[in-house]
């Protein structure tokens, strides 16, 4: 038996597709200078050199061969944050980008995240080692990590070493937070004349980083496929053995993009979307008791079954738990708090909470009521990742039922089982969609490099299209920033998408929720197809479906 | 959008294979007659009428059409027990193989399994209806059920609806327990002289139906490689994030079959097989240090990352957990444990239990020694099922590294995340092999019924050959019987297949296991692939692979 699978034997020599502007030599077409999203005077005076720059998108020249004649220059990559399918691909795509313009380039990966760059951690990417990560999934090729690039000291650290490698530009793949400091590193190094460029990739499978110029962020269609083909097998599982109520919690840290995705795609009896339940400020007993009548009006015609899917950000989105938490937080933090003995603790929190927030207290089952009075992480915080809210959730509705049932309005019977689908889907291999997206992003990351650019993030549009349209370019990071307060202090970031209420992929849900609810609709996507009708290989997701009108 | 998604839509064309045996005329090839495994006095004796029949093959006689002239008759159809992959199938299989002999063949489904039998409701599967399940997952088709058909009563209700809808010929599909009560069906039918053919179809995710003349149960190859797709992409997320062990559950009632399987496809650093636990005594204790060895060992260097498999069984093959769940049935069946406050259960518990299931008892965790006192099925037994081993066991490696760090035995960090996977495999679309072995299951029934066998179980065997070479034919279920005791009473039962400690599958992992454990070694699998390179998409399970010597 072989030291790798047949899949991935097999899967090593597809070659990613790539849009047609960048097959050949290029030219930077360039707009009207650009202005940030909200807070412009502020942003502009934060990244004097690097604010206001035009949007380039790049076509072909014409001349096959004309960018091929530059001189050897190398470039660095680092993987930041979570893993997302697709990773591997942005790096190959740099590398025959960077190789396509002369041979002689090298292309250094900063081991374990920026970590890597700051403590001189890295490893040539020779073609051996490339070849060994095509088409695969995970960050495994140089490791990830979180650590954040912020100081000016880290900026200092990480400038030895890219002169020392001759690196004339960095490539930091990663959401929004890092590309937020991509973009402070290229300023910095603008500003400091050290002639280093920095480019950003859009990375995340939580699809929050999305705006007016980013389509969406890669890794999200790898994901979200594998989780839908998931939960279409457990709806087929549950439609056949017809006796249990599935609460899937999927990963997404705040944005429920990933669990309107995989409703679009799986069709459940139950979807719930962080963000309504915020605008309707929905209490969690509105919640349990929206979830129940379902359970009962599916009873009522026999079917004692169904799935809930549940984004795992949910719980910080109720604005009663969101009070408490808040709360929480400054009681537990005193002191005196901090003296009382543990078995305690929960009476202590009881008494010293506010009248609405001890009921909100009370209202949660013991074990939760307890994980939020106890467990708290090293800065003292409540540890809200901890609560499993689809056992929260089912116990609740377990709960409501059985009142219900004394009152005559529930007749059937409920049995749960409990999902959390997240490291399940972050390093599948990537999709043909992710493949080709990915390695375009990296291809059109060298082009960035080439034409001098700097506090970019590369960016591939039209995506609904065949890959050989796609539209290719940069973006000034600049242009997605705003203020907003992290840690007490105003600071300039990229504005998250949230799911818009008012968007298609939302409408759409919202307009065919009940008939999903009530009837069984389910729809099972199957596994991710690499081979096969292009129909099933090539289909984006359903939110960039809807959104781009297809 | 489309109500079903566009890879149901693209694979509901594909033709499964057939054995070439199979693809005209048959003619049935008889051997010696036949005895059963051991008991066979007993078996003889309980089963005159279908005892010692002679294993059949067919053999493809040369003539096309010859076996297109037989009168019509109608089949009726029933799914027992949990789904597997390739369940609807077999009923295609079956469809296609009586409208082959009469177009005026009708196929009946009996509805929500056995019971549909007994209570009268079925359905006629018409080409229609069949149409839309070909090649998918599920059982929805007709539904399952886990009624047992034991009694004359049932046989007697089940001889009404039969006769009333003409049926000649009863496919009951699967798994040990079901094809038992399908040969004691058989026999009471065939006693009778009700002129009912029954046959059986050996089904199972669990791959604990095998033997000498069945090599693999049906579902066993989709389901592994579903839940092996998953094990590699966390595999691939451990490697890359290198921060996290994952405690990974896998179903499978008892056999460690999927776990051992699931190892093989994807080398973890540690995978516990309950049949050697057993076999050589191990304690939970032991178990814990062994796990806990293999993470201190990698965290000297520098991993602090691993996987861990774990079949779903382990617990009930602990010797000292079996004991002691056997002496807790006992002390917690009496009137005067039923009269003792919840909140004293544990204390009592304690007192009442032997010096050494005591010291058991007290070695485990709190909760779940309490879940072990407390939650009883309605039976009054302890609820197994309900422990959650993945968490048992790595809260227990947890303590233990806690005090082999202050023993200096252990540098590292370990943090744990846990998994459980069953409903997400036992639905998915059918594999090709799956799809091949179970359509060939099903016309292969239809070829048994047509020459009059009952009491058989359709049998396709050279399986890791192409699906051309396959050899088809039936197998007399009283051949796989012996006696054993259930619930107290000696009862005829097919032997169920445990991992054999000397097979050529745990032999290679036993082998391996501790390369696997230190280095790391993991193999991406990737999801099923149903279109695209042979050797991807055709390859059988390496249990398979292994034991055929391929």
């Amino acid at each position: 038996m072989s030291e790798i699978s047949l899949f991935q034997e097999a899967r090593a020599s597809y070659q990613p597709k790539l849009p047609k502007s960048l097959q050949g030599g290029i030219k930077a077409v360039e707009g009207n200078p650009t202005e940030s999203v909200g807070d412009r005077e502020e942003i502009k005076a934060l990244f004097p050199n690097t604010y206001g720059m035009p949007v380039v998108t790049f076509e072909a020249s014409g001349c096959c061969g004309c960018n091929a004649k530059s001189e050897p220059f190398n470039v660095g990559v680092i993987l930041s944050g979570g893993q997302a399918p697709g990773g591997h691909n942005v790096i190959s795509g740099i590398f025959d980008g960077i190789k396509s313009l002369n041979p002689e380039n090298k292309l250094y990966g900063f081991l374990m995240g920026p970590g890597g760059l700051v403590d001189h951690k890295y490893m040539e990417i020779t073609s051996e080692i490339m070849a060994a990560y095509r088409n695969t999934g995970g960050f495994d090729i140089i490791g990830s990590g979180r650590t954040k690039l912020e100081e000016t000291e880290q900026f200092e650290k990480g400038i030895v070493i890219l002169r020392e490698l001759g690196i004339k530009a960095l490539v930091i793949i990663g959401g929004d937070d890092s590309n937020t400091n991509a973009c402070v590193l290229a300023e910095y190094y603008a500003a400091k004349n050290y002639g280093v460029q920095v480019i950003g990739c859009p990375k995340t499978i939580d699809g929050d980083l999305k705006n007016a110029q980013i389509e969406t962020s890669f890794g999200f269609d790898t994901a979200t496929k594998t989780y839908s083909e998931l939960i279409g097998n457990i709806e087929r599982d549950c439609n056949s053995a017809r006796k249990y109520w599935h609460f899937i919690k999927l990963m997404g840290r705040s944005a429920s993009h990933i669990a309107l995705e995989c409703a679009l795609q799986t069709r459940p009896n139950v979807c719930l979307v962080s963000e309504e339940i915020e605008a309707k400020e929905k209490s969690l007993d509105e919640i349990v008791q929206y979830i129940a009548d379902i359970v009962a009006a599916r009873a009522e015609r026999g079917d004692n079954f169904g799935t809930v899917l549940i984004p795992e950000g949910l719980i910080e989105f109720v604005p009663a738990i969101k009070k408490l938490i808040a709360e929480l937080n400054d009681v537990l933090a005193t002191d005196e708090a901090k003296s009382v003995a543990r078995e305690d603790q929960i009476e202590y929190v009881r008494k010293h909470l506010s009248a609405a927030n001890a009921a909100t207290f009370s209202s949660l089952p013991a074990d939760v009521a307890s994980q939020l009075a106890l467990d708290r992480d090293p800065h003292g915080n409540v540890q809200v990742s901890l609560i499993e809210t689809e056992k929260l959730l089912s116990d609740m509705v377990g709960a409501r039922l059985s009142e219900m049932k004394k009152e005559g309005k529930f007749c059937g019977k409920f049995s749960a089982q409990h999902h959390f689908f997240g490291y399940e889907g972050r390093c599948a291999a990537p999709s043909n969609f992710d493949a080709d997206y990915c390695y375009s992003l990296g291809y059109n990351a060298s082009r960035l490099i080439l034409t001098g650019k700097t506090g970019y993030m590369s960016v591939i549009r039209n995506t609904t299209a065949p890959a050989s349209e796609w539209i290719a370019g940069g973006v000034p990071i600049t242009m997605m920033m705003n203020l907003e307060k992290r840690a007490g202090k105003m600071k300039p970031v990229i504005r998250k998408a949230l799911v818009e209420l008012e968007g298609k992929p939302f409408r759409f849900f919202a307009e065919h929720r009940e008939d999903w609810a009530l009837n069984t609709r389910y729809v099972y996507p199957g596994a991710i197809q690499y081979w096969g009708p292009s129909q099933v290989c090539d289909r984006t997701t359903c939110t960039l479906a809807l959104e781009q009108g297809r």
